[in-house]
């Protein structure tokens, strides 16, 4: 094959043009069983997965939430069988499935199960079903688990875990900051192919799990040649979204995965913060990628929503700078999905005050819309060498920052203080004049990400939920 | 902590002398029940553990190789309770332990019962035991699988892999090559710290796997701003050590392991091929390191060592050329192990042939010993941030390469062949007068990879066994 070389076109703001959401059809309510706000985050279109336990019974299952609770599908399959018979799996197999402390053994379904088990848990909350007459509305109502009852936990075991860096913002805006050069336009390699590293899964942790400022060897200064030991200084956060792999026929080693048939290999998505020493990173990362300033924790929201339910949120993805490669080419035809995305930090509250009193200031409020490569894109590129897939393998974006003309769009603090030459004032809690700010996070201080789609119109409203953690001071070694 | 400045040693040949290996004491010998040569590489002092099935019965199950037979566990302990009456484990803990397609759930147990375990069953197979008396000789004799009866299988599934890039010789001579510059020396940061990058566990294969070609974008030639896409046409691979994390008590998320602990959360090792797409990797590994180029296939021996085998084996690590920060300073009483490792390459023999009549080349011969950083720097190194190991965790050495100054100490193409340069001779076959070269490996060529270590005063010969792989051309998209 004779090689060719491919212009690329530079970013600039003009591309958003192309990423405008168009509805045709008004979006139609779905009726459940059990009452909500027509606004709230958690409708029966949305119905997330997650596994959680209670103080009453403390070994982990697996649940949908619904509102303002989550429905058990261990007990409920236990105490109603007559409610899965009609459904695509037995009343045993859901039992089965949904008694483990992961979603794993649902994700390695046939995905014609998980679309006919998300349409049949659909159907047996609405009000026509009469799943549950007078008589079993008791077993329905004691499979509900109130959410403030339940401790969540990460609802899968990713055997292998993808970080991508697909927002062409992001990329261009750390390499400008890394090479002090503001108008450094990105390599064309970027634009041939979505650029990622393997993560390390082991430390995926769930939203609430809070962690030790990591130690390791850095330079004393940004471009110095003196070393140091010790805890970070330069700690980020990265708001990013993780897609999560599912089917039981997914391709084995050897066969890629094609662009058209990618999304089918996506059961849904979760927040992520992919927390980041940014010291430790720099030092380390050349030639082999990140590897200790990422390793001692990545943080993932609890819920894992179906792409199904962000269906009325697609959107066309930011139009191809340039022409790709066959495997990569959406041909105009890419899509994503338009859900805000947004993240705060808040210092650590005073000794006298409580952890709901954290004051948050906002540093990000963008949209996954603007992430240059879709999740297709980062599935076909993955496996093209032949790479197999397994089912909870998670790929996520990267960071999600923004274009770079609009407020909040940066997504990790790197981006948003300018490495530390423009540092972020923080809101000051009520009644303070606090000047309070920050470059990189300090102990103490938390981070909360938080996604959600919303139509007006209709007011269907998807909430992701959210993805918390707090920084505790180093260890001693 | 104040900065420092720490110069650092140039690679030389002379290091070479502090890792001589010493024995002051005779290796004495273990008796077996089962009859062998005495420089078997598989006898009593080794047991390495692999799954194996049989086409009688095609569930795959643990077993330990003695002698030219797999000890089938899962059969013994059902057929000869008896028999573990002694042990660490009772019987049903034995059968449901490696009834499992995995050693995972072994791995899992506290170390102390890896050790004994390991005891008991070289006392069970010793002829002063007399656990098998002649009633029960023929339960032994039945659960001894011959060898060439067995389908191995890859005993453990890795939760996560890392790749290290710890052997100086190859670090260098890759630099120099891909700088073009033959004198070029390692940056400081290299004798700082391990550096590593996370594989993907999910294409782990066990020997004997055969896989395709990969496709990918690569530049036209080296340093062209052309670039195409298409099968790899610069196919490597690389010797390597794989080390298997293992213990029921693994430091929990931000609990760095100390390093004169860290050997002890290692099971044991298995040979290595880290299959690579040169020009793949090269075109996306800046700067977020290697992805696609090594995500295909990477091939391990199906023989688990324990490190306990290689005792007898241990010798000094390479001295260190600066004093690493404490965490991992070994104090000059860092150790390794002297295993002969070695590399063959063969092309497809001809139509009329078999597998049996490949001719093979070798193109390495070196030991581990001459590797720069220790299995515990790297366990060490990976958990300072606080980073949690699971059990099956596997941490791969990188191309295990020797001195310059030592004939076939090359551990991959790219250095044995200078990048293309100087193509390597073939080993004609028998009665022919061949001039076949390779420099990157074609379609149907093979590599297989030896390990072992050996003592002439005794004959004790412990294998790894070999971890063979064929490249079958890249699939048609």
């Amino acid at each position: 094959m004779a090689g060719r070389h491919i212009p690329c076109k530079r970013p600039n703001s003009a591309d958003r043009s192309s990423i405008t959401m168009t509805r045709s059809n008004p979006i139609e309510r779905l009726e459940c069983v059990i009452p909500y706000a027509v606004d709230h985050p958690f409708p029966l279109e949305n119905l997330p997965w997650t596994v959680f336990s209670t103080s009453a019974d403390e070994k982990p299952r697996c649940a949908v939430r619904i509102a303002d609770s989550l429905l058990d599908l261990a007990l409920l399959s236990a105490q109603a069988p007559h409610a899965f018979a009609s459904g695509p799996l037995s009343d045993q197999r859901v039992h089965e499935l949904f008694s483990q402390s992961t979603l794993n053994a649902y994700l390695a379904q046939p995905r014609q199960v998980h679309r006919d088990f998300r349409a049949f848990l659909q159907h047996m909350l609405s009000p026509g079903s009469q799943v549950f007459d007078s008589n079993s509305q008791a077993v329905l109502q004691a499979a509900l688990i109130p959410i403030e009852q339940a401790k969540l936990h990460l609802p899968i075991r990713s055997g292998d875990y993808t970080d991508f860096c697909a927002s062409k913002y992001h990329c261009t805006a750390t390499g400008r900051l890394m090479f002090n050069d503001p108008t450094r336009p990105l390599e064309d390699q970027w634009f041939q192919l979505p650029i990622a590293y393997h993560g390390r899964s082991s430390s995926l942790v769930v939203s609430g799990t809070n962690f030790h400022r990591p130690n390791g060897i850095f330079r004393t200064k940004p471009g110095s040649s003196d070393v140091q030991f010790g805890p970070s200084k330069r700690m980020d956060f990265e708001l990013e979204v993780a897609f999560v792999i599912a089917g039981s026929e997914l391709s084995p080693l050897g066969r890629p995965v094609k662009l058209d048939q990618a999304e089918d290999a996506i059961f849904g998505l979760m927040l992520m913060n992919d927390w980041s020493a940014r010291d430790i990173q720099a030092y380390e990362m050349n030639p082999l990628g990140p590897f200790t300033g990422k390793n001692f924790a990545t943080s993932l929201s609890p819920y894992l929503v179906e792409l199904a339910a962000l269906e009325p949120f697609r959107t066309p993805s930011p139009t191809a700078e340039h022409t790709p490669f066959a495997y990569l080419d959406h041909k105009g035809n890419g899509s994503t999905w338009d859900v805000r995305l947004q993240a705060f930090i808040s210092p650590s509250p005073p000794a006298t005050s409580t952890e709901q009193e954290r004051v948050w200031t906002k540093i990000t409020d963008t949209s996954l819309k603007h992430v240059y490569w879709t999740a297709s894109q980062m599935v076909a590129h993955h496996t093209i060498t032949g790479c197999n897939l397994k089912p909870a393998d998670t790929f996520a974006t990267g960071t999600c920052s923004g274009p770079f003309d609009e407020p909040h769009s940066e997504a990790s603090l790197i981006e948003a203080c300018k490495a530390g030459r423009q540092p972020i004032p923080l809101d000051p809690p009520k009644g303070s004049t606090s000047t309070e700010t920050r470059c990189f996070l300090l102990d103490g201080d938390a981070v909360k990400i938080l996604g959600h789609a919303f139509d007006p119109a209709s007011k269907l409203h998807i909430g992701l939920g959210e993805c918390t953690g707090q920084i505790l001071p180093a260890i001693e070694l």
